[in-house]
């Protein structure tokens, strides 16, 4: 009988994508910019974030943004309008963002003049935590509706990030929400993530969060 | 120069997927189960909401659950307090569940003996949307935490649900979020799609959708 020719497409895809983030790799550090990656949930509050983050760092940091999107260019607009160069990736229906189009997108990008590019991947807490992009920090919201058991639940997203943001703490009162209880589910995937408690609509925690960012930018 | 043979293999995989989804239904008329498909973000409250419709419904109907999740069996162990028959089907990484794997769970529940059964989908609001499951009531819930821009940024969803769910009113007061934008929005894609803002907490609104339910069950 003839050997089973057997071919995981999974598998060809990833490595590609690892090819390219290796690339990727290559290139921020040639240019000499930083690459944070924010994947979440739908409506955890991730274009909010931002914003925020962007006004605080502008004068600071020359940003520009990578915004994935499967329709729409809303968020997009709202970067541009903070003065930011901006590329909208619209995936018309992928569930994810890939090496080969954040490759892209940087070409797009003036990285010669940039100290910090931002993507904003797709709402989604399952498939982007297997794309790597590259990123010095891949990082994910989880805001406080969502609930404090995701850890449990979507494991890899938590195993793969860096930092976990976690948002709308000003709505902990209204919500059964055990910060602690996600703190230890977390750390049982991922020992080393760092958390940060915020609101972008309060500010609270937000100052914390901007100068873990400063220091992983300026320590790259 | 020979013909390029070209696969699409996303094509293929629908296409099965569609085959056993019409196997689906002529399952479920043959033994007489309304299949009900609930699909939505992480933390949308689809377990909280399904146990609430379970508490009210199961001496009117015989229920049965199919509980799907990527790890973890906590939300099917509440499914079995309740005293229903549960399927837990853990996709190990899969970011949607398939006809294929409702077809298996069916196999594992007396649907000889049930009225309706519940397919508590995987926490996405992007893939789950592709794969039809032969359902008699695709849904979808949507969180007010979650922000009432999402079906601009996730169309397919709210085009194939029959009803859409918004959850959490009880949380409207903290949040900006505009009914009756999410509302216009929504039926710009799905003009039929019916609406029902309630809270699985307080019970407000839930008697209304437990009409809704009633009555889409007793007219199949």
């Amino acid at each position: 009988m003839e050997e089973l020719t057997y071919i995981d497409l999974k598998q060809c895809i990833l490595a590609d994508n690892d090819q390219q983030a290796d690339a990727i790799r290559s290139l921020s550090r040639e240019k000499g910019f930083f690459l944070w990656n924010i994947m979440s949930s739908p409506g955890a509050g991730k274009t909010t974030f931002i914003l925020d983050v962007i006004r605080r760092l502008k004068d600071r940091f020359r940003i520009g943004v990578i915004e994935g999107d499967i329709e729409s260019t809303i968020d997009a607009q709202k970067m541009q309008a903070l003065g930011v160069p901006t590329v909208q990736l619209r995936t018309g229906g992928d569930c994810h963002l890939d090496a080969p189009m954040i490759l892209k997108a940087l070409e797009s990008l003036p990285t010669d003049n940039l100290d910090l590019v931002i993507i904003e991947n797709i709402g989604n807490l399952v498939c982007p935590a297997e794309f790597d992009l590259g990123a010095d920090l891949p990082s994910m919201l989880l805001s406080v509706p969502e609930g404090d058991d995701k850890a449990v639940k979507y494991p890899l997203m938590f195993s793969v990030c860096r930092a976990l943001v976690v948002t709308k703490v000003d709505t902990l009162p209204y919500f059964d929400f055990d910060m602690e209880a996600l703190r230890r589910n977390a750390r049982i995937l991922n020992a080393g993530i760092d958390i940060f408690p915020l609101s972008a609509k309060t500010g609270e925690g937000m100052e914390a969060f901007i100068n873990y960012l400063i220091q992983q930018i300026n320590s790259k």
